[in-house]
């Protein structure tokens, strides 16, 4: 098993929409998902309105404890889109209008009506320093400055932003998940459960647990950067739900 | 219009599946469509993995500033349900058996399997002074210390719990939502938006792209805790809208 370090990112979700409960948010779970494929843990979310000292108070104390911020949301042209600001404010430097972004934007507009609108303009400001990140969706990129990356909120553009980014930054091993599944109640393997976790250094294991068909039942997830132990410890951890009289599903229900 | 002061709540989302993007998050929209109910605002939210020292000081950072806070997750049977210790180690009180959520538990479990294991009973344990949250869903209660609301992970039982406290916490008025929608591109009416905006003080309006049956629009969200403040800026907001040539859409698309 390699034993280089844990690379850790935090993910910044800003937006009124959240926090209100109109939207429900899709891009923890797709940041997290990407991440992983890249080596780096998802360490820790935080979920602020559009307002720019807290937004660029959360950019600057979870940037010096991660390897990497991700923050999604604000980078669109109208009057609530205040990610650039409240980021030029955090790392103390001056919104510039990037001028490759703004050919971006001629381009994309030139036959579009209306043209490059002021409105539209915004969408090329950066942090000054800050490299675009390229979408293929749309027309506006995303940016990145130092070790954050500021992506669109919508998440279907948010995905096109990370695709541009994919193998491009340094992380170290995905985390490897084996699934175990049982109609079995949480309470009634909790000690086998937390036998198998002891007697298996390098594995973290979860149980998650449902109610479906009337049946109640959990999902116990084995966690590892070592996906041959992870096997192993999902092999025993069948085994030993098996010998207390529950039926193990490989790969959950 | 009240101007009572505004009450706000965090939430702290405690888990190692929603951080490695397995599960997808459904408590943030769920406590904040509650909360506003209530007449308060969700302020901020944190997901942290299940880790106690993290637990413990992100509880203390979120309860000092918020009116309340809510948490969700690692209350159940299992070695991974650590809240109630990274709840007791940030108040600095013990966990102890609470008397009445352990009758609770005898009830439920005497006439099932296995009867009221350890295992179970972990479920029976609070922070040193807290109170009980009753769960009509299923055995298991939620616990009160404090400012601290402490909920299940499951959303439905989280709901459960949601409903016990329902009107019984003090809050002020309500965010009354108006939405307009309209098949323009956001940078077509961002100058409009933002007039509105200014010309109404007390509503916050946001602007939500969508991309559907091929063609671009957005819903335009007023916010007001004035609702006749809200439904009048959104009658403007059509006015302006249509006089654009943008037909607006009212509740939105």
């Amino acid at each position: 098993m390699n034993s280089a370090r844990t690379w850790t990112a935090a993910l910044l979700v800003i937006g009124d929409e959240i926090l209100s409960g109109r939207t429900q948010d899709k891009n923890v779970a797709q940041v997290a998902t990407w991440l992983n494929e890249q080596g780096i843990r998802l360490g820790e979310v935080r979920i602020v309105p559009d307002d720019i000292d807290r937004i660029a108070d959360n950019v600057n104390a979870l940037r010096s404890v991660h390897d990497y911020l991700f923050t999604t949301g604000g980078i669109g042209p109208t009057h609530d889109d205040i990610t650039i600001d409240a980021m030029a404010q955090a790392f103390g430097v001056p919104a510039v209008v990037h001028p490759a972004a703004c050919k971006l934007l001629e381009d994309y507009y030139r036959d579009r009506p209306g043209g490059l609108t002021e409105a539209r303009l915004r969408m090329a400001r950066v942090p000054q320093g800050a490299e675009l990140i390229p979408n293929a969706n749309s027309g506006a990129p995303g940016v990145r400055i130092g070790n954050v990356h500021i992506l669109a909120g919508v998440p279907h553009i948010a995905d096109a932003m990370l695709e541009a980014v994919n193998g491009k930054i340094e992380g170290g091993l995905p985390v490897v998940t084996v699934t175990v599944g049982a109609y079995a109640r949480e309470s009634d393997v909790a000690d086998l459960l937390r036998e198998t976790e002891a007697a298996n250094p390098g594995v973290a294991i979860g149980s998650y647990p449902f109610f479906k068909d009337g049946r109640y039942g959990a999902n116990f997830v084995i966690r590892s950067e070592d996906g041959e132990l992870a096997r192993r410890t999902g092999d025993k951890l069948a085994a030993a739900l098996c010998g207390a009289g529950h039926e193990p599903i490989a790969g959950g229900i």
